[in-house]
Formats: structure tokens, C-alpha cells, sequence
């Protein structure tokens, strides 16, 4: 795994920015953090794992919410401080809010505006969400 | 502009983390920084304008080298410390390497490998980027 871990640069804190595409859209899910343990993670079991710098430790995604992601491409930038995941989005929702994507808001005629539907209210996942607490990372 | 930029959670250096998706591919082109004056920048002229962390100092992307981004949407995250903005980019490549993005490495049979052509070899564009340094940024 040093091959894996040796070619990114780290920040003063150890970590990596991971963008998050969807693989079948495209789309970015979210952005989160992973230090190595969670990129060493990421690549030997398949599924997404990141590190919380709120909580200070390495959590999969999905892991109490069910939203997992499965990872099917992993590439890393020219200066190797930023990583691209595609993956498969479990229940079709990345976002703790219960969007399909963090970035549902779009700045449009001077404002920020949320221009897509809650899949699953986020009272409803908020129990699992809790936990996992996405909106931190 | 109090609108665009007070939704933004700052981070500690008063930085926000910038992914960059070609609008035609949805391909993610580069991971960037901005601060309140070049996301300001970015949505008056609508070009983007990030921060470089090496330079300490706002730059126009594509001011050296051409490869300017036109700017054609903008979102935020749920937790508002990360933005999306689709862009065409201009010459077609966006990175200072000379590839089309900065992600050309691919993790693949235990090593990341370079899978994607040099559209223009960076000696050839090295005048024009070493003023812009996006490998910094």
C-alpha cells in the first residue's frame, strides 16, 4: 500500500480532499476528507471510508444510514492533494439532508437557492444520520 | 454580495474548496482554492478566480496561460464549506501538466498510472504557467 499512500500529498493535517462523482451521472455527491487509514481502507474493501475532522476519526459512508458507497474508480490530481471517487450511491442519497447530492443549492439571481427535491426527509434518516454525522466532514 | 458569501462556511483560513466539472463531460477538471474576493470575482466577471495557497494571492485561472473557465453554474454544499461550478474550459485542458484535467492518474493493479494524453506538453506551456502555478493551487 505504500505505492497507494506515498503519492499523495498530505496536508498539515494529514488528510486528502476526496471529490465524489456518481459513476452512472457524474454528478458530485459531496466532498469529504480522507487520511491514509481511510484511503488504505477505501481501496482493500471497495467501499468508501473517510475521516471526520469533527470527531477526529475514520468512518465508512453509509455506515449507520445504509448509505454506502461503492467505489469503482479512484484517480488522484496532478499534485496528488485531491483524490476523484466514482461510485455507486447506495439509496441513491450522499446527503445527510436526504438529497441525492450535497450540492442541491444553486446560486441563481443573486441568491443561493435549494433546487432539488429531499428524497427522504431528514427526520426520517435522522437516527442513523446522527451517527454518521456527513455534514461535518 | 453579502448573500454569496455569508452562506459560505470559510474554513481557517478563510478558504472555501473549489471542484471544477467540465459542463459538456461533467468531468471533474481540477480541486481548487477560493477566498471571499475570488468567489466574488468569480461571479461578477464570470470567469474563475481562485486563491493560490503558495502565492497568497487571488489569481484569474487562464490569465497566463488562456485556459480561462467560463463559469456557467454555481452550488454550494449542505454544510456550505465546499462549491461546484461547471465551466467550459477554455483551449480544452486545465491542468498545468497539459492534460484536459488534473485527474490523468488512475489507481490500477496496486499503482497509480498515468492513463490520459498530453494535449500540449507543459515545456511548451511552461513560460506562460509558471506565472500561474495551479500544481500550488
Amino acid at each position: 500500500m505504500n505505492t497507494l499512500l506515498n503519492a499523495v500529498k498530505w496536508d498539515e493535517h494529514g488528510l486528502v480532499c476526496a471529490v465524489v462523482q456518481d459513476r452512472h451521472t457524474l454528478r458530485v455527491l459531496m466532498v469529504a476528507w480522507m487520511n491514509a487509514q481511510a484511503l488504505h481502507q477505501t481501496v482493500t474493501t471497495g467501499f468508501a471510508h473517510y475521516y471526520s475532522r469533527s470527531r477526529q476519526q475514520q468512518w465508512m459512508k453509509g455506515e449507520q444510514s445504509g448509505h454506502k458507497q461503492k467505489v469503482y474508480e479512484l484517480r488522484l490530481d496532478c499534485d496528488g492533494d485531491a483524490v476523484v471517487l466514482l461510485v455507486e450511491q447506495c439509496g441513491g442519497i450522499a446527503c445527510h439532508t436526504g438529497h441525492a447530492s450535497c450540492f442541491f443549492r444553486l446560486y441563481q439571481n443573486g441568491s443561493w437557492q435549494s433546487v432539488e427535491p429531499v428524497i427522504k426527509a431528514e427526520n426520517e434518516i435522522y437516527i442513523r444520520f446522527a451517527q454518521e454525522q456527513t455534514h461535518d466532514d
